[in-house]
């Protein structure tokens, strides 16, 4: 979704090619990508992994996703590592724990320190957006990262006791590009559920 | 030590000033770091926090941390983001266990699977690496972030277990810019220890 959405942003075209589990830890898959993840990226010789490189990558190259203003470019690449590296890990820590240790006898011990970690974070950045509409000025690839890592939020109800950040996504999913980058995603997802 | 390596890199000369705990959490640096966390970095009117921002517009800007060709500099940016988003995570958390949840009913079973997602990132960082000096020809920024997450597994046993890795954690510290910042920070834990 990441970097579809990067991409509907610039309007640039793009194809997808799908992946099975096992396709992703093949010799092929791990030549594009050395953990074995998804996704990876290709334009002509060029093969990237890591979303935040990739999307990096689109913003860098078309115009929509970075300020021209060198301080206000470099501000909004501080968000994209911001996202990723300060708020993404303690969201992406409380999924993997809900699938993978929700027998544990410890779970809600464990699922309790994540979310106060996670609060932590969630009410840092709602004090820096105060009634601001994105975080840094224009929106931008920060706020794209930002907003898709707070995604992972929905259903928590973790969201919902910051009222600015629920209206921050909200702004997000309401945009044009993200709307068409969520229509691809699903369709392709309807595609391989009763393919 | 991230940022410091990276201007010895490139030759600029830099300031340092240090922060209490207490100051980290106060609102003068929450102006400059919404998560009230270091390093930031302040250049004329710019204020930047996250140490992978920091270290690229720094290498965005001075000779020496990205190659020229267009290709390999994305290639350059994918292992900054992938040393800070695949490769640390799990080393980051096994620290932070290692010293808040020791005495918790989870932590030897906590420690092994955390041990577990490390040895997995290794052993596929290991096969990319190969016998390269680096990881996409030249020195570049992203080796400078890849070998500063792996330091972290000094004393941990984890690296042994890598001779290519345990190598390229080595030639990272041999170069005279890792040793200038080292020299700079061991000065200053010693004068702030002792002062």
């Amino acid at each position: 979704m990441r970097v579809r959405w990067a991409l509907e942003e610039v309007g640039q075209p793009y194809h997808v090619r799908l992946l099975t589990f096992k396709a992703m830890k093949e010799p092929a898959h791990l030549a594009l990508h050395p953990f074995g993840q998804i996704p990876t990226y290709e334009e002509g010789d060029l093969a990237l992994f890591e979303s935040g490189a990739i999307v990096f990558h689109i913003a860098e190259r078309h115009a929509g996703l970075l300020p021209d203003d060198a301080n206000a470019r470099a501000r909004s690449i501080a968000w994209m590592f911001a996202a990723l590296n300060t708020v993404e890990p303690p969201i992406f820590d409380r999924a993997l724990a809900s699938i993978f240790e929700r027998d544990e006898p410890w779970y809600e011990q464990r699922l309790r320190a994540l979310e106060d970690s996670i609060r932590q974070r969630l009410e840092q950045l709602s004090g820096r957006l105060g009634d601001a509409d994105w975080l840094d000025g224009a929106f931008s690839a920060g706020d794209l990262l930002m907003v898709s890592v707070l995604l992972r939020l929905k259903g928590s109800g973790l969201l919902d006791e910051y009222p600015n950040l629920s209206a921050y996504v909200a702004r997000g999913e309401a945009r044009p590009a993200y709307k068409r980058a969520f229509d691809a995603q699903l369709a392709v997802f309807i595609a391989a559920s009763t393919g």
